[in-house]
């Protein structure tokens, strides 16, 4: 195929659009592959369309040799199904909804495990049938709150998604793996960089779930991982708990005048100074129980209050309190709460006061208490009393004061150490680009998708899901490979195998050029040709580099001593060649 | 490829779906290419999926031979762009409409005129930039009022939408030929008969405008067409006007009692026993001028009434007066507008009683009057004379009685003159397969489209609009290519080349026939292969003849004299053939 440049639908931009955040938008629009329609919305143009298919077109082949076939489901499904797995009202305002002329309720499907599920319940009834996976490439809907960095995250966009159809937990574990090894190929073959770090299953109910993060520091999420091997999302880090710690013989509490103390730092410092340990140590932010008001909405819109207390060097990480209280939404509580809870007295909050337990379903407020896992029993804290003004000392865990439960609210440190023991963690932010979960049965049991087992007895089928942003991973592609002057694509996923560019007003330069892309186009090339015969040498080059074709050949002066030059998008090389050896060099290139 | 029946997301049904009006979408769901999930809504399993990529390559490829550039919309777009042309009111309930979480108001689009528009509106300029023919194949909505008949009327559905952007009008007849050219050639590529007729442009709001229909007894289209070549869609017939008649020296109109004579056949036949002509032939319906009552209602809702006045040997045909009043939506009166207006006696309406006119704007009820274009000045008429059970006879046009004007309302029928003059039409039915529209200015003139012309003078782009319905040129081609067993695809348009059938429990069969298979796909044959072990031979030919895989190769007794059997599934012919010759035979045969 030959696609000329004089005329193709293609207008390059010198200006960066203004809404853009991040450099894969500012060049893939810039570049004229995709349209800003509204927020998170784009039109694809012919260069973005056909990169998305090259990508595409691997994920189409890992998929059929792990055996999955592909169907495709329509975006507007029926409100019943989501209904029935409780998801119509989980998915909350990001979920778009409509109804139809009738009135009926409907939505644009975020994801579609329960269509899966009532698929295969529709035609399949025996193990016999089973394994099975089938995926599509489609597009979803996400109404996002914040839709943002262009494709990174938008509220229409292509995802592959697979289900996995199993009726006994060894063959899940096994589509998993067949999955999971899939996706290794599938983003090797892209050349994506990829973390696979242990994540919450969350809303979606399962049990093991993992997530395919490619590590950049544009990334929205953030994971820790180990030098011996550990990664996790900081969502699914768990605290290792510190062992318990003898009461007998510690101190009894002391009530201090704090005044002035409302932040840790004032805190540790007022300690310090009227209060020193008897020790000789410093007073240390470690030393003190934070406890850190929230507020959770629930489904149904009510709301409580939920009291976490965590040592005073840590900060409430709200995504991993999201995690813990799910589907509840968490806010910090806002000052109208504490105006209606008096007893909540602001910077002075603490579990206990002179007169008992003032926390949790054992005090008279019945706030909910919440602990980080740290603080076992027999560890000693300085923390409020509940009055302005004064702090007590050497209040110890499991003796003056206990909680409703522990709660991951905590946020991760660089240091921390990882659960299974390899040692401290680093902290890291990547974009998802993939996911696989472990569903289990939750979503057979809600819509009753059983089959007959070797033994004639009907069983729950157990499922899997598995998904990657098709074009999240387009868009970090496009971060990859580019570079200050615009997109610079690898030969596997490039619009064009070559972009030929013919230069100057002379007639034989151009006549040269035609023969090399028809002879080019003979051997099996893609080749974008520019032709233009009005453009300058400067704004073809800078076309060209824009656009990203990683082997550019510029016929130009040279072709009267019968020579082109090869220009390497990607290292910025360029080499004289022979016009006559053009085509076989191109052809032992090729991979 | 080979793809192994053993393995693969596929289950035959014996009954037919119990909601399936037609033969097309009995068969696609029983032989597994698709499922319903709502009204009008479909997923489509793997073989639907390999056919529709089938029919869509071909139009892919006579796009792309066209000039036309793809590109990809969303389905969800905003208001605005909409908001601009009329259309989010004129859709009235045919659009899905929704908000966001921020309560913006968007659209699911059910065709994309205006940001295509809006996409060559952004990026282009200059006359230099066109002709420039944009499409896209994509996924469309229309929440229609009775989604029928399969994928014929769905409500998502798939369709092949392009534009095409001109600055003169001679541009913009060369772009609409190139299109029209393409879709002949895409058509009888499918094997897809056509009529291309002429077509009202409606709520496009276009000059010229083409239907390519399909035609069968199963389509909701009535066209016309003459021996002489002319066709056209009912909607767009034009009556024949006759010639005036003399006024002078015709007898004054005579009031007569016409007691139980509502309907036209009383009134004929009470006006030839009682009220015989002079001249003394019959009366007939053609005699009399039938008035009957229609609704309008309007975009903003409000309705108002209309009296069309024809021929009492016609009936109205309401798609015909929606488009003479288009957008306003068209009902016949109901019981409560006559007690509203007692002035229309039911039975006995007319334009005329002995106290002058009684509809049209002259008369005091202002009721708005039109007439069929054959009630020219000078035609004398049979009708009511606005009182129960009195008629009027020898009321002629022009001299007792005017109208509002003329409206082409009447039904048109076999017999009438083609308006070219090339003969007396016939009426047949036909399912509206492509349509080609000359939009003209109407949308770059909404949007503000405007191009700089060879003079550096700003001019508005004129504009076509072109779409073939890919999922219901599928559900044609099922259609046409099957009978009471199941599918028979053409070889361009079936899901696999080849569909192999192991039969029997002899392994020396099927370890022949895997030799075969291997050696077919070796040869490029994209192979379905019946490898289930434990199926009767029964239960694999009726799975061949419903799936509709055109040539079968059976491996079965035969095998012990090195025999295979050759089975046609569109005639249904067997013919044996050595196993060694199979592959030479099948390359021979393949086009």
């Amino acid at each position: 195929m030959v696609t000329r440049l004089s005329n193709y639908f293609l207008r390059t931009l010198r200006e960066d659009p203004s809404d853009a955040e991040v450099k894969s938008h500012r060049l893939l629009v810039r570049a004229g592959y995709i349209r800003r329609q509204a927020p998170g919305i784009f039109a694809w143009l012919p260069l973005g369309l056909k990169v998305k298919a090259k990508v595409e077109a691997i994920v189409r082949e890992e998929m059929a040799a792990a055996g999955a076939h592909e169907v495709h489901f329509p975006a507007l499904l029926p409100r019943e199904l989501y209904e029935a797995t409780g998801r119509w009202e989980e998915y909350g305002d990001n979920l778009f909804r409509l109804q139809d002329r009738k009135g009926t309720d409907m939505l644009l499907a975020p994801t579609h495990e329960e269509a899966f599920t009532a698929l295969v319940k529709d035609l399949y009834g025996s193990y016999k049938d089973l394994p099975v996976t089938l995926y599509q490439i489609q597009d979803k809907y996400r109404d996002e709150a914040r839709p943002r960095a262009g494709l990174l995250r938008g509220r229409e966009f292509t995802m592959k998604d697979a289900y996995s159809f199993d009726h006994t937990d060894a063959g899940l574990e096994a589509s998993y793996q067949v999955q999971r090894d899939a996706y290794e190929r599938i983003f090797t073959r892209l050349g994506l960089e990829y973390v696979i770090v242990q994540a919450d299953a969350g809303a979606m109910g399962g049990s093991r779930s993992e997530e395919f993060l490619h590590p950049t520091v544009i990334g929205e999420d953030t994971f820790v991982r180990s030098a011996g091997g550990y990664a996790a999302n900081v969502e699914a880090y768990v605290t290792e708990v510190p062992a318990e710690i003898a009461i007998e013989g510690q101190s009894a509490a002391e009530v201090f005048d704090t005044p002035d103390s409302e932040t840790i730092d004032k805190l540790v410092a007022a300690a310090n100074a009227d209060h020193p340990r008897a020790d000789g140590r410093e007073w240390t932010a470690a030393d003190t129980l934070k406890n850190v008001v929230l507020k959770l909405t629930n489904l149904d819109g009510s709301t409580e209050l939920l009291v976490v207390g965590l040592p005073g060097d840590r900060d409430v990480d709200l995504k991993r309190v999201e995690v813990a209280v799910a589907p509840a939404d968490v806010d910090p509580a806002e000052a109208e709460d504490f105006v209606k809870n008096p007893g909540l007295v602001k910077g002075y909050i603490g579990p206990w006061s002179p007169a008992g337990a003032v926390l949790g379903e054992e005090s008279a407020t019945k706030i909910r208490y919440l602990l980080d896992p740290r603080v076992v029993s027999g560890t000693s804290w300085i923390t409020g009393a509940n009055e302005a003004g004064k702090h007590v000392f050497g209040l110890v865990a499991g003796r003056d004061f206990t909680a409703d439960g522990t709660i991951e609210a905590a946020q991760v440190l660089a240091g921390d150490p990882a659960p299974d023991g390899s040692g401290p963690v680093e902290l890291a932010r990547g974009v998802e680009i993939g996911h696989v979960f472990q569903l289990g049965r939750k979503y057979a049991e809600a819509l009753g998708l059983r089959v007959l087992d070797e033994n004639g007895k009907l069983v729950t089928v157990t499922m899997g899901s598995y998904g990657i942003g098709v074009t999240r991973a387009l868009a970090l592609l496009a971060e990859l490979n580019s570079d200050d002057k615009g997109l610079a694509w690898t030969p596997e996923i490039a619009p064009f195998d070559l972009h030929i560019i013919a230069t100057g007003k002379d007639s034989a330069v151009f006549d040269a050029a035609e023969t090399a892309v028809a002879d080019l186009e003979k051997h099996g090339f893609d080749v974008l040709f520019d032709d233009r015969p009005k453009v300058s040498p400067g704004v073809k080059f800078g076309d060209a580099e824009l656009l990203g074709v990683p082997t550019i050949v510029i016929f130009g002066r040279g072709v009267a001593d019968g020579e082109a030059e090869l220009w390497d998008r990607r290292t910025g090389e360029r080499t004289p060649i022979k016009i006559e050896e053009l085509t076989a060099a191109l052809v032992a290139a090729r991979v």
